[in-house]
This record gives structure tokens, sequence and C-alpha cells, in this order.
């Protein structure tokens, strides 16, 4: 090796010791005859120290030197006059007997600080150094740790590791795949995988019965900031199990994860079905570090004249504990926070509960006190609260309410870093319809399956039909999700006619998954959960590209290596393709 | 779970408690008033007894069911009449209380035994039976245990697992490129990686110093028996380090794979240059479980009237031990051994060491017995020992010797499975000449460094410059190699000359390793395993695809999804591509 020791690891234990150091100059200072140097490494700063007119030589040689150039340095561990309490190595400091340039660094395009100069768009095309900075070196190691622990912990509960291939079949149904030419079969195209969904079940018809893989996956999608297109998945499948087995050893995997890598002991992980999180937070993945739940108002706001409300399905409300003193100009922002285009509200009702036990509200010119007070009542409202309150269409409105919910869960710090609520969101619905296409989709996927009870529902129900299908939510943000899956042939076969596809189309997309279930598959079912994203959440970030080495940026562009870009002609002659002009 | 227990862990420890099992039908036996089934499961079989008389409704069930039926039973765990010492669960049996179908099976298309009898390719289409099988399911869990163990031991020595991207940029240098067209940069494309050797390389510059990932790399080359188009590689890298410090590390990660998978202390790795290798065994990855090294000839050969050995670059042989007593109708065979042409030698010439000390040679023309005597005493030949000697231009003759040499390990039964030799090849060439092309290439790859004290060489000797590159053999076969790197970014420029980059071609195809060496880049090297060879030489197959789950076949396709195959042209047109008619 061509250091002793590490830049993060001396301390008063050192003194004495010759040691030989490596790494990147953090920063130089001259202070009367002497000269400082921050030295930098992975693991930490140790501050060398060089007197000018003892060692002069070196002093020239520093002058020299600038930031980010890689040095060695041999030298004594001293205990250091002024101390620096804020590092580990700060009782120290290394009196330099000899320093070799490794490397010259020309003067790089942002400060390489924890809080850098640079923007985005520079950080990313010169990333391998902002790679170099805490925050983001940081979120690679915590990434690191986090895989360790999930592997461990899988392993030791008997789950193998089995890769699956990336040069697959494309499928036309879900996000859109990535394909890449074949040039041993012209005209011909692989799809890489948007997760490894076929080959996991074929693993459990196999008879592995408990596979997991941390692997990279891709969709082709147009992409939103925190979206990537390949990402990387914990992909988990398990046989002979029911959905109770999968929420139970998942709820260990995120126990042992939470205490390993943060040591937080989690609470037990609620469960909540799709209807009452819809019901109660206008949302799949209700951030559950805070209350307000929805109070539905119809019954004690349709009967006076306010044609809005009675011509609305829904009148609901969420109770904001003690925000009565809410401004006017607060309560204006509100509305406008509800009114912008996102969201889409025609406009916000309020309640204020006053301290003397009076209401006053938006709508005083239809409802009484008296009226108010029942609002208030229902909505569990005291003297000091504030009541928020939104309607329309079901479903609009509860995603209207949502949004102003977290709004609000935001302005009064409920939503704090550091906690943590785990929620299993269960019996989401088995189909959703969509109107342009005029067919229905899977809400999950098309292998997931119906819940056994509400198999004969698909004949004459299919929108009503449940399945065994789960979310697992932390703080708001869905990190994972998976089902119990089809296991039998004629019931899959169903799956594919109610998702529209002929008979034939199934045969040629899946006839390989068909041919399966033929040959004794066994009851399965599993989960994936977006690696990346579990990083940011539990990093209490929202950007999962913080996590990921070498991101693509909005237009899925590596600005660093500048990819995509053009091939050769001759390339694409031995693939048998051409440029569409 | 479905199940209280695994097929593979009952023993007389659990006799009379009440099981319930979950698996695959492996076999149904009748005998006498019994009905007995084997049920299997990834973890082993155990045996189901059916009393047909008390209980006649579970023996008319099992009538209709056949191998590979999926079925879930209870019963009482028994201690068996009849004992089998072949398997863990051989001394009990599961006396059935109440026996379901949780699917059935058609009859499968070939036996799901150790043997079976399906072909190949019928077993590639239905690879999802051909897993069950237990060589297959081995392999798995052998390469599951691989992975886990090369992970603890790298993250145990301060290496982090850093994902690198799938979606890179396409090089013209090394093996074809799969290409990703790009919808939202149309007329552009991704490669992706035939590793992250670039990837890693930045990661050193950004100051990671010890990296390593599993990852899996793709070439678009044409397949032999042991290649795929993907596969998996261990790749590491570390800064701040010397060939020296690279060599000891994976030593260290190999004793400890073979200690943990499978219980072997190795001797110390022991090495040998690129140059000796070639001169002793013909090979730069020779297989050292046997001596037979070569012996030069040319002095006790070259002074007769043998024309053939007079005109020849090279007079080399090998010695076999005991061999004097072979016939000549084997020693013809080795003749057209040798002269087959994926060899391609002209001859063989012998001589026999007899008993008696006479000397028998197949060039007995030329040569008198004392000529002889001293040609064995050049190759250490005693009485009883056989010569093999072949001649031409030297590179050739070596190839051709090492390919007999092999076969005469193997003849001799010196090529032992079980027994494993361990090698680094070091001081590779830097580069090697193309007559084709009329140009260099790297012969590790283009960031390999010169050794420096040959770095003067490069502008007037290129071909006699050696790199700090080496190679990790095992009984023949390279599982990995490495090199230092290039960490100046006039080296590199240098480098990309001797290549026939122009400075244009460099700073387009890789400008950012240029700019990234600008920063700071310290110095580094690294080295990557082929993680399927290392399973395969590891478990002393030569075949790699008994140890991906779901291999591709020489025509690099899946025939069990069907991959690659059309897809539609909308998904064509999206990506601005057509197919070239």
């Amino acid at each position: 090796m061509l250091r002793t020791n590490t830049c993060g690891e001396l301390n008063l234990d050192h003194v004495g010791q010759t040691v030989t150091l490596c790494g990147w100059i953090q920063k130089i200072r001259k202070l009367g005859g002497m000269t400082f140097i921050d030295l930098r490494d992975r693991y930490g700063i140790t501050q060398l120290a060089i007197n000018s007119e003892t060692h002069e030589e070196f002093a020239k040689k520093v002058e020299k030197m600038g930031r980010e150039w890689v040095i060695k340095v041999t030298g004594t561990v001293t205990e250091r006059y002024s101390k620096n309490k804020n590092i580990p190595t700060g009782d120290i400091e290394i009196i330099v007997d000899a320093i070799d340039v490794l490397n010259e660094s020309a003067i790089p395009p942002f400060t390489i600080e924890d809080e850098s100069d640079g923007g985005e768009e520079l950080r990313l095309k010169y990333r391998y150094l902002d790679l170099r900075r805490n925050p983001v070196k940081n979120n690679l190691i915590f990434r690191h740790k986090m895989g360790i622990e999930i592997r461990n912990y899988l392993n030791n509960i008997g789950f193998l590791d089995i890769e699956t291939p990336f040069l697959i079949r494309s499928t036309p149904e879900g996000a859109r795949d990535f394909i890449v030419p074949s040039r041993v079969s012209p005209g011909e195209f692989y799809a890489l995988p948007q997760s490894p969904q076929t080959f996991k079940q074929l693993l459990m018809v196999s008879g592995y019965d408990r596979y997991f893989q941390i692997v990279r996956c891709f969709r082709d999608e147009d992409l939103r900031a925190d979206r990537q297109p390949e990402f990387t998945q914990i992909d988990c499948e398990m046989s002979f199990i029911e959905q109770e087995d999968i929420l139970n050893t998942f709820e260990g995997l995120m126990q042992h994860v939470f205490k390993k890598v943060k040591n937080i002991d989690i609470d037990p992980i609620q469960r909540i079905t799709y209807a009452d999180a819809m019901r109660l937070y206008g949302s799949d993945k209700p951030d559950l570090r805070f209350g307000m739940e929805f109070v539905e108002l119809n019954d004690v706001m349709q009967h006076k004249d306010f044609k809005i409300f009675n011509e609305a399905e829904l009148v609901v409300g969420v109770m904001a504990k003690g925000c009565a003193h809410y401004t006017r100009k607060q309560l204006d922002a509100l509305t406008d926070f509800v009114r912008r285009p996102q969201i889409g509200a025609a406009g916000l009702v309020y309640v204020l509960c006053q301290p003397d036990g009076t209401f006053k509200s938006s709508v005083d010119k239809f409802y009484d006190q008296e009226d108010l007070k029942k609002v208030a009542q229902k909505a569990g409202a005291e003297a000091g609260d504030l009541i928020l309150i939104l309607s329309g269409k079901t479903e609009k409105t509860q995603k209207q309410l949502c949004e102003l919910r977290l709004e609000m869960g935001k302005q009064l710090g409920l939503r704090q870093a550091g906690v943590y609520k785990l929620l299993w969101v269960v019996d989401f619905p088995l189909l959703e319809w969509d109107d342009e296409t005029n067919r229905f989709y899977a809400k999950h996927h098309m292998f997931t399956a119906p819940k056994p009870e509400h198999e004969a529902l698909l004949d004459t129900n299919p929108i009503a039909v449940n399945a065994n299908a789960y979310d697992l939510v932390i703080n708001g943000t869905e990190v994972g999700g998976g089902s119990i899956r089809i296991h039998n042939r004629n019931l899959q076969n169903k799956m594919f006619q109610i998702l529209g596809f002929s008979q034939e189309q199934a045969d040629y997309q899946f006839g390989f998954m068909l041919s399966a279930f033929q040959y004794g598959c066994p009851p399965h079912g599993g989960i994936a959960f977006g690696f990346d994203r579990l990083c940011s959440v539990l990093s209490d970030t929202d950007s999962i590209r913080d996590f990921i080495a070498f991101p693509k940026n909005n237009s899925a562009r590596d600005t660093m290596v500048n990819a995509p870009a053009a091939v050769e002609n001759s390339q694409l002659d031995e693939l048998s393709i051409q440029i569409k002009k």
C-alpha cells in the first residue's frame, strides 16, 4: 500500500508514530511560519503541518500545489496545539517529513465542499468530482450498508440470490420497454426487463421457494424529477405462503434494516385497507406521521341552501388542531394552494372554531352557529381549531384534500425528519378501468391473483374484485409493493381475457408462463422494493438521484459520458437497422 | 405458511409430531396395501405413507395424481420400518392424515431426475423444469453461497458495493457492443456495458478507494460453447496501491471463498511471468495440477540432418513419466491428436526411454543412441519414460505442445477433480500487434499502465513493453484478470495514440476520462473475475451455462421465452429506427 493509514483514523493514541498518508488537498493555510494542509480521503480529514523555516523545501513545494492535488506524505503524529473538536482526527496533526505529488489537479469547476457552489447541471457533468463531496459520499456508503443488511437478513432466512436475464422479451403491456436489436437474428429485438417478474415466478415453478435479487430494472418512461430510466429493485418471491406470511417476513426485513442501519426500533407496522386509506387520507400512500384524518361531512352540510355542497358527491374536511388563529392571508394562501392547476379544487371552505366557542366560516351565509357546531363536533374540533373543507366528485376531492392535508402537515411541522411511520396498505382493487382505451388494466400487474372469495365476481363485476395485493408505505412514500400471484393456468388465461388479450396474443406473449403453469406451479407471491427510493426515504430526502452514483438527467441523458450518442453506421448495418429520418 | 416443515429436515427427533409439508410428487409406489409418495421440495425428499385399507379415500385421490403434481399433506412423523440411509430424512415417513392437491401437472417433457432423459435443447426450452433437477439446483445454491462469501469478505475489508449504469456510451474498441436506441434522443443509442471499467476508474477519481460490484456485463460476440452474451463479473478496484497489494488482497479473497464454500485451505498462490508461462507451458493459463514442463531441445536436436528440426525456430518436448509402454497405436493416436486442424501440427516425434536403457524414437534414422540419451537427459527422462517433441515457429509450436501436454495430463489422470492449483500470471505484455489491421491492440485494455521502468520503450519499441497486468488462473482456466491503470492524462493520451486514435477521436470517445484525469486522479488498479466461470471451475465443470438460471443457447437465444423476437412497428417508430431489409 502507498499509505500506512487513512485520513480518518489517527488520534492521540498514535502520537509519536511515523505514518504515511495519501489523499486530496482540501485546503492550504499559512499561519506565521507554518503551512497547514487539510488532507482528505474517503475516511476523513487529517491536518498536515510544515514549518516553513526548518523545512523550506517542503513549503516551497506546497506553494505550487492547490486544491484537489493528490499527495503522499510521511510524518510524525503529534498532538495539536489548537484542537478541532469537530473531526475525529482533530486532536492531532502530522509533522511532515516527506511530501510527494501523486497527481496534480486543475482548479475544479465547483467547490468540493458540503455546500458546493456548483449548479446541478455542472455537478452532473463532473459527477466524479461531485461524488467527492461528503453528502453524496455518505449517501453511497449508506446505500452500500443497506445492501449488505438486506442481503444478510434474506440470506439468513433461506432466500437464494438468483440472477435473472437482462436480455429478455418485449411485452407490450405496462410501461415502455427499452429494446436491444439482435445481430444474430436480424429484425428481432431483446427487451431490457422492467422487472424480473416472470422469471421470479418461473423460479417458484422450479421450486426455489425463497428468491431474492437486488437487480437493475429499466423503464423508458418520460422522466419526472424522481424517476430514472434505470433503477434498482429488491425483488423477492416466496412459495407455499399466504399474504400474511409475506407481510410478516418483510416486516422483519424492515425491523432488521432500521435497527442495523439507523439503530431505530420501529413499531409494529400498521395496516390499512386501500378503501380506508382513500376514505381517511385520500391516498393509497398516506403519511401517518400525523393524523388529520378526513371527516365526511355530507350529512351535516347538505341540508341548507349551499348549492355547491348539495350537488357534491362528497363534502369532506380535515381538522387542523390549534389553527383557529390562521389569518385571512394564511387562509387565502391555502385557498390558492388548492386552486393550483396541479390540485385543481374550485375553492376551499373553512370553519374557525374561535376561542370564545363561536364559529366563523367562509360560508356563514348558508350555515348558522348550530350547523357549524355540528360540523365541529363531527370533525372532533374544539375551540381554537380550524376545519378545512373541500367538495366535489369523490375521488377527485379526496386527492385534493390529500394534498391539502400534506401541506398542513408540513406547515405544522408534523412531517418530521427522523420519524418513520411504516404502513401496509392492503386489499387493493385487482383492476382499474381506463375510459380512454375503454378497457381494464391490472392495478398491480396481470399476474396478481384476485382474492379467492372475489373470484366469482370476475364474470359479473370485475371492478369490484379485490386482490391480495399490498404496498409498503413509509412516511407517505410507497417503497414497495407486491401480491399473491395467480398459479392456475385457467385463471391466468381468464385474466388475460379480461385485460383484452386474445388467446392467440396471450399464447404468443406469455406462452412460456401458461406452459409453466401446466407443470405443477405452487401457490406463490412476492414483493419488490425500490432500492433507490428506500434509501432516500430512510435518509429523509426526496431525490433518489442522490443515491445513484451515476444518474441520468431529466432527459435520460448521462451528461458526463454523453450518452446516448450517435454510433457508427457499420454498427447499425451489422444489426440490420437504420435510423428513420 | 402453508407448511410447518420442509421435505429435507425431518428425522427421528420429530417422531410423533404432526407436520404439514408441501411439495412435488417425485414418485408414487404401491406395495401391498400401502401407497408411498416421495414428496420433493428444494430441501429434500420425504416419504409419505398411506394405508390403502384404513384410508381408502386418500389412496383413491392419489391414484389420480402423477409426477410433479403439487400437494399439501398433513400427517404424523413415524419411524420407518425399512430405512433409507441415502437421504437425511430416510429414517422416517409421514403417515398421512390429510392430502390436498395444490396444483396438477401434465406429464413433464423429460424426467426430473439427476440423470434426465431430456436433451439439452428440450431442457433449455423447459428450463423451469430443468431447474428442478438436483445438479442444476445445487449449482445455483453454490453460486448463491459464493456470492454471499465474496461480498462478506470484500465488505469486511472496506470495499464498497457501488452500482454503475447499464445504459452507457458505445465504444468502438474491444468486443462488439449491444446498443439500445434512445426514444428521447432520436438517432442516438446507449450501449450496454462490456464491463464497468471506466466507471470504476471514475470512482477512484472520486476517492472511493475500494470498490466492488457483482455486475452483469454484455458482449455481442459470436458464441462459443462456454460464452454467454450476458455474463456476471466480480468487479473490483483499489486506489493508493501497487500490484503487490492487489495480488495479496485477492489471494485473501480466494482463501476465504475456498475455505467457506468448499472447506479447503489453499496453498499460497504461485506466481509466474507471462514469458515463463509461455516458455514452460505454452499457455498464459497453464494447468499446474501437474508438471510436465516444456523442455527446449534446439541445442540437442539441431546438429544432425533432420531438416524439419534444423529449420524449426523451436524444437520442444514434454516428458511423460512412465509412458514408455505406450503402444504404436497409442502413439499414432497422439500424432493424430496434434494433427487435428484445431491444433495443426505437422507431426509428432517421440522418444521411448526403454526399460533396458536403450532408446527408440520415430526419428531413429537421424539420431543415434548417444543423441537420444542427451535428449533424455535434457528432458529429465529415465528408463520407462516417454518424450514427445514438436517443432516449428515458436509461438505456434508452444500452443500445439500446450494442447498435447493437457491431453497427456488427462490421459494420465493428472487433471484431478477436487484438486485446485491457483496461479498468478504476471508481467503481461502491454500491447499486441495485429497484422491484419496493421496496428497495436491493448493486450489487457487501453487503460492498463506500462511498467514504469518500461515507459521509455513506448517510443522506441512498444511491443517490448510489459504491463503490471495479472491473471488469476485455476487449473488451467483464467478466472480473473486486471492491471494497474494509467492515472496520468498525458500517458493515457499517448496510449490512445499508440492504439491509433487521433486526438479528436480520443477526446470524442473518452473526453470524460481524460478530463477526470485532470482533477487529481490517484494511482489505482483493479481486477475482475468471471463469476459464472469461477463457480464452474470451483465445481470442476467446464460449462458456465450450468451456473446461470436462464442461459441463452449458442445462437444467443432464450428458447424458453423466445427472445429475441419481433416487436411492434409502433415501438420502432417511437425509437426512430426501422429494420433494414
